[in-house]
């Protein structure tokens, strides 16, 4: 396996291994474990799997922690709440993470929950820390960011509409407005959103928005509906439409002030970029461990040869655009240690164009080597395609 | 809309008349009514979704047929069963048809019906035809193909490992074997398949195969699981693994005879794929429209500007695409009716690799242009591009 | 090798002996001479090359006219001038025509004469037609046509600047201005060119422009250097760059009247840009003639296998581009005979987007196959590629 | 503009300091006299383009020396003939060197001459490095390598079939064979060829490879003609066919033994291919300034806008294909540096791939934006095309 640890810089050996624990948790844990996760779902079935949680991740998240692998997204400059990585090291231990869809979860380290944390230990008040992020941190509970609205372009923060209103009398906030996509929102864990609107439509372009914490039981929250990715529900997680109508919730839950929405938000997306990148190559790199497996069976001979043989140029293609993604992504993380989120804007944003791209081309041709089963729910690969592609418009271009 | 009908033939009177009336059906009848059937199909829910029809179906069949569009596909050489239109004249109204995903049944021109009733009409025998050709023209039952095998190159009949065993002191066969991919199987109303399998392994390459009339209600036969195309079961229509143990059928159900089934097969697929094709350029059609729709929406406009005028090539592409994949799909179907399926072998088989690939490009290019909202439910284009993408495994390269 | 006499019309007998006549004379007679050209041309050297005509190309003209291949490409609409060929019969003769770059000139079916002769048989004076029209129909002199300037996007002729005066003193017009990509002014028999400039800049849009005739000694005309195209001249026709100072032409030069350039060269362009397309497909057709020869020689093979068994998808992309490529230029012929080179305005434009971009794609491909020999003198694809890049950019996007 | 110095690794004082003067000297005295160069090889003409070296190359030789930017190229492992420079840090030069035709052969680091320099220091006796290595060294002559051979393919150095005979009572070598492609060997200035022969048919596929030194004025050695490169001849250096004929050398001149020339050759090419590459991306980032300057130009604007603002996406996707590639390239360099060519294979390999493939991409984009000048003599674009188009099949795919 090609991997990141490879790349220009040298894991130090408390990295080093982190990372083979991290690898060995990934593949003989959490990969094995996805079947099972399909089939408690499964058994759900119905509304139910809207309100339970398959029991599996909560045991592999009970063993990520007794492993140390919990947390490691945070960089040190969050002191105490962080295990102490750089970007640049947690890079390498993303990816693995990424390869499995119950890894990032399994040792909180999971969209858009580390977003979140990062805002809450970044810009919140010591009251907003004690009641949120502590318990993000022990994943007792999770977490939505709630941004994109319908009939907006979603990578531009200036064109929200969602209103929050102050009301003096109550010292409250009231927010009206209707969200979409917002994932995570699906989860019976998910206890606070994270919701961005405008406070001042008069204020200038980038002071207009505010940031507050919305507990996920206010009255006037409705979560309206699960969006389909493709044919796919993403039950119990879920990318909800939700209406917030009325809602009301006190002056203490904005974050760091009136106004200064734009600012929290613009903080949050470099390294939560980063780490969608990251995951997306581990995911790249197991579409294509598929797809190498699948052209070298010996039973799939076709005219005396193995398909692989017939042409090797996809798995080529694969291999080259990977590496080359993984080289930026290393880039951006590293930027981002050394000049902050700001100063690796240009980085970070080249990242994220490209590795939607490579991984929805790395994908499709793992699918295409598997015929109709590629395609199907027997392998993840059409599920990987899927969230890729919606990356690719939600991150991308 | 660029139509078929405007491309270097001249369609007569007749057609032109039913063109328009079939125009007219799919664009204010069957587009109109996708809506009523997902909603449907979610009040059924769960297991009610594979045992129930979703009323609307029967109501457009009924409609379609009062209007005379019924049964277009079958060309003049059927005879008596035949409303006697080319396969160039069809390609034209097939087109049509294609936009719709309720229009071809609606018609009793939806696959796999067709590509059987073909099988029945040319090699069927008298009782063959009167127990299972008459009630499929009449739309009263429906039927599957069963020919995919897992972990069997599905384009290589050759390579089919299903058992047809006789059975001479009980004047029957034995049907033992595994398929997959049998799409209609799942529908309530699929009373028969058309197996495809190997009466005598020891036989020349061609001449090992049988296809022989299953009824669905055959002890033995059991339909296992409905195959997902990226998170669509497509209930209750469904692309179902089934497996047949110690299936018993008369003799009298063989077609043709023993040892003649790769021909039988060789004569379903010429039209058949072609059908395919024209559908799917219908599919494209329909796909670009929501993209030039999307694109043209002065609601839409980012800095002052409709999407379109940012950067119109993405349609520009996707029209030139299908405007030359129309042309290769109607010289294949002119090819047809000159030379017969043989020889037009093949024009049907550049038609069958370009179509599926340029149907993804257009469909593709519609989804970027709708962003989030494009592999949404809220639009059928992440579907349409999940029904191309296994086209192209299943039909093209 | 697939013809364009095979596609959907059926040519009457007397166009298929003339296709049959063609076919070979080309392949027997023009491609081999193109060594003979080369050599005759290497062998003149410097500035020889740009004032002696190979002799090899006389000979063929001769040998061409004495078989009745000559002037095939002008419409029936011509009367007397015209063979008698529909653009949709002149079409499959012009993709053979196309294979050889000797052929075009050989049969007088070359442009820009072409194009010229199509806008003096259709907008001449009778005098105009004597002089120059005669001539050009019995390959006596050629021609150019002098539109594109630099700095000036080409497609758009309302930015031509170059001026035309009227002197009324003297009954002449004078010409200022210069241009460039003057294809076939480097020839020393060009005795004409066909000047598009502006002789009211205060007109509305498409009034401002005229189009005149200009004798090329004229005085105040100077040829100032060949453009080169990737590395080649194309010596003795070139694309030149000529200055225009203070150049005098009687009243009687102007086409058609002042104000009415913009008419003329639209209805020069139509049928103008087919034929570029049609004997594009031919260029085409050759290169996918070579690259087959080359992935199929038995000398070539490793690792046991011919190049094509390693990888037959080159080949089999650059089929179904050149099929679909040339339907869509057969429709806009056809389109040109029914409805007029403006009724056919939009299959026009898309057949000459399409060709320019697939002919690149198919040659591209045949070079890869043939190594460094692909980009060197021993191969025309090379010139090839150099000849459809820019016409990519000229016609195409 | 981004420059490999930015990228992960820190250049050192030394050569940040050496990497500055580089950049002035490329920028403003190489680039510059590019047109100069092309004037007087115009000037030369004919047959004196291959006699005479156009003055201003000697010119920027003396100056690139006096400012000591001289056989940067050559690692410290060379001892007393190494400037000191890593592969890595040389890469950082490379790339400056590659954006003029100019700045390789100025600064004495140009192919082939520093593969031959690498086999001489490493390979060769004192006497052959006191004959040949020093005038190299110090750019007093030039030299050629003589590898490929017609019909065989050029990646296999098993294949060769020229033949290199012992005539044990001259003591000598004959020689005799037919090599092309071979570059430089049209210099007037090129004194010595490094052939590639068998000197042992019977033996192991491996060991039956030598090298040996050529002097290029003896008897028997005949440059046949240069190949062209579409169109491009590249007097004076020239890629030439060559025939040995009885070519006698003394037994000195091998390299290494008999047998052992498989073992020079894969010396050569690693850190050779890697040069190569950083040159490209120089080539590529030149070719995207001149994209950029053009569809920034305020004077190109049609409908109202900037040509970049009608459409980003060409450049945007050149940056994105350049950043990757050179982050592939320097981890190629920085493995030679750790691991040697051999345990760089798979690194190298890589980069030979992408980089002329992703080159060609962006010179092509880049010749779109400019229209037809993008083709001409006007812009070095088209040239640059022709030689990634060439590279891309020389060390390709």
């Amino acid at each position: 396996m090609a991997s990141a640890a490879s790349v220009f810089f040298q894991l130090s050996p408390k990295v080093q291994a982190l990372y083979e624990k991290t690898r060995e948790f990934v593949e003989f844990e959490c990969i094995p474990a996805e079947k099972e996760f399909h089939a408690q779902l499964g058994a759900l079935g119905g509304p139910a799997r809207w309100t339970t949680v398959p029991p599996v991740v909560e045991r592999l998240k009970a063993r990520a922690r007794s492993l140390g692998l919990w947390n490691t997204f945070l960089p040190p400059a969050y002191g105490k709440y962080s295990p102490g990585f750089t970007n640049l090291e947690y890079a390498a231990l993303c990816e693995l993470l990424g390869r499995s869809l119950l890894a990032p979860e399994a040792t909180n380290c999971a969209a858009p929950d580390t977003g979140n944390m990062e805002v809450l230990a970044k810009y919140g008040t010591q009251a907003q820390k004690d009641r949120w992020l502590v318990p993000l941190l022990n994943g007792t509970i999770r977490s939505a960011f709630a941004m994109t609205e319908p009939g907006v372009a979603s990578a531009d923060a200036t064109n929200i509409e969602t209103r929050i209103t102050r009301d003096d009398a109550h010292r409250e906030y009231v927010i009206n407005g209707k969200k979409w996509w917002i994932s995570g929102a699906g989860d019976p864990r998910c206890k606070v959103y994270i919701v961005m609107g405008k406070s001042d439509f008069s204020a200038k372009k980038h002071l207009q928005q505010s940031v507050i914490l919305v507990p996920a039981d206010t009255p006037g929250v409705q979560v309206v509906r699960p969006m389909h990715v493709f044919g796919y529900d993403d039950a119990p997680h879920g990318h909800c439409e939700i209406i917030f109508k009325d809602v009301r919730v006190p002056f203490e839950n904005i974050i760091l002030g009136e106004g200064r929405g734009f600012e929290v938000v613009q903080g949050r997306l470099g390294p939560g970029r980063i780490h969608h990148c990251m995951r997306s190559i581990g995911m790249a790199e197991r579409a294509l461990e598929y797809h190498i497996i699948r052209v070298t069976d010996p039973a799939r001979k076709t005219f005396g040869k193995l398909i692989a043989e017939h042409n090797p140029n996809p798995i080529v293609d694969s291999r080259l655009e990977i590496d080359q993604a993984r080289l930026l992504v290393l880039k951006a993380a590293d930027s981002i240690d050394k000049f902050g989120a700001k100063g690796a804007l240009k980085e970070i944003g080249m990242a994220k164009i490209v590795v939607p791209r490579i991984c929805c081309n790395v994908i499709d041709r793992a699918i295409q080597a598997h015929g109709a089963a590629g395609v199907s729910q027997d392998f993840p690969l059409a599920y990987f395609y899927a969230a890729m592609r919606t990356l690719r418009i939600a991150d991308g271009e």
